[in-house]
This record gives C-alpha cells, sequence and structure tokens, in this order.
C-alpha cells in the first residue's frame, strides 16, 4: 500500500502550490486594509487588488477586457447568464448553451426558464463530446441574445472549437458569446479573445479556493447579483477577497506561462494509461480524447461498478473520481458521457483520472498496476 | 512618527489571527480533496466541512439551525433576502429593513422592488441609531413576510433589542425574522436564538476573508441565488471553500468564547477617547454610544474636514475610517448618521474608531494625542 497519496482527481480542485499559498499569507500579513478604504493601508490594498487584476488580463493576453472577481466559477457562471440576461433581456429571451455545461450553466438556465421567462436550447453533442456548428447555426434565432459554451468539459475533456462557434455568434452583433473556461486555463491553449465573457477559477490550477472571475468585454454591461457597497465597479459587491486575488492571479500566470510545455509532459504521463486502457477493449470503453487534451482520462468499467473500483483505489492512497464532484452525491449517471451516445452502464460506470503538471510518470505507473489488480480481483 | 502601524479601523476588516492562517494553511495541506468527492481525501473533506458547521452553530448557541457557508456577508444577505422572498413569495410581498442597514441589505431590497414586484417599508431610527418598536408593530401588514433589521449597526455602533423585535414578529407565523448579525458576531453577547435567519462573516473576527454564512432555523426554505453542482444542500452551489470555513469556525470559537472579557477589556481601551471626545464639545459631536458598544466610537469633527484628518492619522500610520468602506468611494456623507438627524456638516464629516481586542491602551493615547495635535494643526 502507498503512504504517499497519489492524487489523480484535478479537474476537481487541486492542491494549492507552496509559492501561492505564500503569497497569500503575504497579503493577509502585510496588506489587510480594506480595498474600499481611504487610508494608506485601503489604498495600497486597492493597487493590489488592480494589479491582480491587470496580471490575469494580461496572462491571458485579453487587452480590451474587464474582470469582476466572485467567488469561483460557479458564481461567474451564473453572473454571466443570469446577469446578462436581466440586463439585456429587452433584446430578447432566447439563449443556447450545450447539453454538457457544468451544472453550474445547465441549473442557471433552468432557473432562467423557470424564473424570468427565457427559452432555452440545449445543444446536443456527438460522440466527441462537442457541439456540431451548424446545429448552433440553426439554434439561432431573432431573439438569441447569449450563446454559452464551454472550452473543455470536465468530464471527458473534450475541446469546442471556440474560435469556429465565435466566429459563428459574431455574425450576431445583439448575441454575446460566453465560454466556461475553468477546464482549459492553463492548460489547453484557446485564445479567448474570441470569448465576450470567460469564467475562470483558481482552485482548478493550484490556486485558492474561493476565488475566481468572470472575464468580460469592456462596453458589456450586466445586472448585479450580489449587490451591497458596490465593488467591483458594482457588479459584485462584498469586501474584496485580496489575498485570494492576488494568489489567484499568480496561480494563473504560472499556469499560462508554462501551458505549452506543461502540455507536453502531461501527455507523456498519459500516453500510458491511455494505451493500456485502448488495448484492454473487453474491460474498458474510453471516453477521452488522448493527445487532444491529456489531463483528463475518462474510460468506463464495461463489467464492474466503477463506484467500488474507486474506492479500493481509494484505500490505497489512489485518489480518482467516478463521475464529477459536482454532482457526485446526486445523480449517479455522467449525464455528459450519456448525451454522447453512450448507454446506461456505460454512462454509470465511468472513471476519470484528471491530471495536473505534478503528476509523474511513476505515480501512473502505480496507478495503472493497482488498476489491474483491483479490476481483476474484484466481482464484476 | 509611529513605525508601527495603529490600526483602529476593525469594523472594516481586521488582520487575519496567525493561529487562524495556521488552520487555513493546514488545511491547504492535508485535506485538499473536493468535499463532493466519493473517495477518501473528499469524504475526510466533507466531514471536516461538516464539523466547522457544526462548530460554528455550537459556538452561537444555536440548536436548531442549518447553516449555508456563503462568500461573506454581502452574499449572505443577498442570499436571506432574495432568497426568501422568491421562496415565499405567494404568501406576500411586502418586508421591512431599517433605513441604517448596510448596503448589501438596502440594495437587496431596492432590487426586489425594482426587480421582484416588492413593497419594502423602511423604518427610521431614532437619534440612538435604534428602531422604535412601535414603528415595527405599525409597518406589519397582512402581506409582509419578512423583517430584517441588522444587530448592531456598522457605522455608530448602535444596538437594536433583537429580542423585543423577536417578540413583534413572532405574534405574526407568516413573517420571518432576519438580522445582519455582522457586527454583533464575537462582540455584543445577542441571543440569536430569537431570529430565523442570521448573516455572519469571518473577516470582521480575524478570520480569512471569502467567507461568511447564512444561519437560518431549520424547515426555513430558500430559492437559491447561486445553483449548479447543489452543494449546502442545495442552497449555495460552488466547489466549498474548506480551508476558509475551518478557519472561519475557529475564529468564530475564538470570539464567542471570550466575548465577555473582551467586552470588558475594549471598553477599558475605549473609555479615554470617549471621555475626550465628549469633552471638547467645540470640536467634536459623539454620535456612538460609549459604554453600550465600546466596539465602534463615532464622532464627528465640528470645523475641519475628516478625509484631511484621516489621511493626516494615515500618514503616522494610524488607520481610521471616516465613513464604512462599504460606500466610502461612493457617497460622501453618511446616511446613517443623517438618518440620525444629525446635519448634513456632522453627517459629511465623521471619524469611525473601531476596536478589536488586540488594540491596547498604549495604543489609544498615541491615537488622541496625535488627533489632538492634528485638529489643533489643520486649517479649518
Amino acid at each position: 500500500m502507498n503512504k504517499k497519496i497519489i492524487y489523480l482527481d484535478n479537474a476537481s480542485t487541486t492542491k494549492i502550490y507552496p509559492e501561492v499559498l505564500n503569497s497569500y499569507n503575504e497579503v493577509c500579513d502585510k496588506f489587510f486594509g480594506n480595498c474600499s478604504s481611504i487610508h494608506g493601508l485601503g489604498v495600497k490594498s486597492s493597487a493590489l487588488l488592480a494589479k491582480s487584476r491587470e496580471q490575469i488580463l494580461k496572462s491571458l493576453k485579453l487587452n480590451d477586457y474587464d474582470l469582476v472577481f466572485t467567488s469561483g466559477a460557479t458564481e461567474a457562471n451564473n453572473l454571466a447568464l443570469k446577469g446578462y440576461c436581466k440586463q439585456y433581456k429587452n433584446r430578447g429571451k432566447h439563449i443556447i448553451v450545450s447539453r454538457i455545461e457544468h451544472p453550474s450553466i445547465l441549473e442557471t438556465a433552468k432557473q432562467l426558464e423557470a424564473m424570468e421567462g427565457f427559452e432555452v436550447t440545449y445543444l446536443p453533442v456527438n460522440s466527441f463530446g462537442v457541439i456540431d456548428l451548424n446545429d448552433l447555426k440553426n439554434a439561432i434565432r431573432k431573439d438569441t441574445i447569449l450563446v454559452s459554451i464551454m472550452a473543455v468539459n470536465n468530464e471527458v475533456g473534450s475541446i469546442n472549437d471556440i474560435h469556429e462557434i465565435s466566429k459563428i455568434v459574431r455574425k450576431y452583433p445583439k448575441i454575446a458569446f460566453h465560454c466556461d473556461a475553468v477546464q482549459s486555463l492553463g492548460k489547453i491553449d484557446i485564445d479567448y479573445n474570441d470569448c465576450d465573457l470567460i469564467t475562470i477559477t483558481s482552485h482548478k490550477i493550484h490556486g485558492p479556493l474561493g476565488i475566481g472571475a468572470l472575464v468580460m468585454k469592456k462596453r458589456i454591461s450586466l445586472t448585479a447579483e450580489i449587490c451591497g457597497g458596490g465593488q467591483e465597479d458594482g457588479l459584485r459587491s462584498g469586501t474584496s477577497n485580496l489575498p485570494g486575488a492576488v494568489a489567484f492571479a499568480k496561480a494563473v500566470r504560472i499556469a499560462q506561462e508554462k501551458i505549452v510545455e506543461r502540455f507536453e509532459q502531461v501527455s507523456k504521463v498519459a500516453i500510458p494509461l491511455h494505451k493500456y486502457v485502448m488495448e484492454s477493449k473487453d474491460l474498458y470503453e474510453i471516453n477521452s480524447f488522448g493527445h487532444l487534451n491529456p489531463y483528463i482520462i475518462n474510460f468506463s468499467l464495461k463489467n464492474k461498478k466503477a463506484s467500488v473500483v474507486v474506492e479500493a483505489l481509494s484505500n490505497q492512497n489512489i485518489i480518482v473520481s467516478s463521475i464529477s464532484a459536482c454532482h457526485s452525491k446526486g445523480e449517479k449517471a455522467s449525464y455528459v458521457v450519456m448525451e454522447m451516445g453512450k448507454d446506461e452502464w456505460i454512462s454509470h460506470n465511468t472513471l476519470r483520472i484528471s491530471l495536473s503538471e505534478e503528476n509523474t510518470a511513476e505515480e501512473m505507473l502505480t496507478f495503472i498496476n493497482a488498476l489491474i489488480k483491483i479490476v481483476g480481483e474484484i466481482r464484476s
């Protein structure tokens, strides 16, 4: 049994980098003034908050954008959809999302239907977990005001073509394009200048929990979801989480700077697992896309229960997911895998191995050997 | 000039305790699994989250309550008002708040008027900064569903009689009583069992930024404001901020345990300032309430500009507020002091000295001497 934890659930959350946590601690110690205060400490805090904001936009190579700090991606997704739709509902009350968006998009879309009288088109995905551009074209109506499509799916790692989607949406000046970039940030090199609204979060890239952001093209307005003291240009009130923002900015910089070399490195770690799964077709069905996105390897057990395997691995200090943590206590099947056309059993028995650049080839080997042993031993 | 900072802006935000920051760091290091995950790390994290929740409720001596973690008090106040009103709007569309609530209550009330068709009664306060119980009685209508009154005002430290308010509200089973307890938590000993909904936050009691909670009586239901993966019993989605929650729980425990002895200690530190201000009636007008709440001392400069004094003090590393940080960049007058019946000048030129138990008698003396010097030197 391994004493050291082998953590392969990085798409769920990551361990904060020591240097990022150091920044957090430093800010707690030195810049503890309220960012909205007019005294010296407040002014310094406020300047540091502005710097963090600029640093994130710079790391993402975005020039004509503003950034609203939120408590994370879920809040940012809620703000993007509800804040935009409430603000521009006079232009139309139809939006388009994909069927495999994160629950924070899907549930928010449902709220817009139930409580704000919006109509939502849920675009299907193909067997590769991406939307069909023709479906998008056909779904656009005269009253469409927002399209929200994720860059990278959190369960299977499929990658939508953000540039081609934006080319379609840009033909309609009335429609904004929101992209949930949580799983692409620092991992898949995407030009976010193609988007009007972008959701990012800190804890998926070794930053602290409880901080994220909605990045938005300048001149876009939103109705505030959380109102009060008027922080974040009135778009998101509440005392600024400065240590969180500074640490988040550092995590973004580290992740984005090394995005290409990390992709290569993680690819090398991922290959043996991908190869093993592909070669064991009697045992597994692959649901992810290999070299396109090495960060997430998702496969289903054809004749074993995934929950049993997750537990057996966990007992050996190897941490993987069955389905996304965001609904692992609720539904038991992966709606993402189901939408890709897989059957009930396959959708109920997915394993998600999600990597960070901290995972080593040795860890992967240990995991594969443990998996082989467990799958060989447990009852079908 | 003092090298060391004398921080007298604790009602705005506090410096995190080293031992609380240690807990934060420890959780980051050891319990970094997603609280919603079914693997071992997730289960441990989830148990620790539940423990933090229980610990806070226990510290507040609340038995029949649930607790929803939020990103802070502003979000909790938004959730209390909007979440409750949306959930129970079929029972009536009238609510009552006081005119000196925090902006996160007042702005949310305005949103309910503008966007949800609610009617809001804004109760006046007397010269002591508290509501008149008869005003409350008279304001209650057949369609009233919520009363939201803060325990302690954040600018002047006035204390509403929560128990008497609750006695009035409890006569109407249809009406819930929400209390913004941000400035009473750990400071003024209040029995929160008198309330149905209670807002608290961490960074005002030497806990980390970015975490707070809405405490609610069991069986109360809310419409979620931030929806998604269904965390916090579906009332507040988003990956749980476990390090924040654990550190918050520790800060609450420390603050509530020592609430009585700290009150005494802070009283002793506050007395000399209170005395000095009261004895210098040509220079100052007092807006706060002395021994009733020693944590906040608010007074106005009768013939000097408060912003100039704040800056001059800040240059000597003494940190005080003019008006609350929550609107110090917006409006320039204190609406709180104005509602207490003071004139324009007095409302525009308030100083707020807010203490924590970390402030010493020596610091207070240094501050008073600096204030005397500055007020004597600057132009009227």
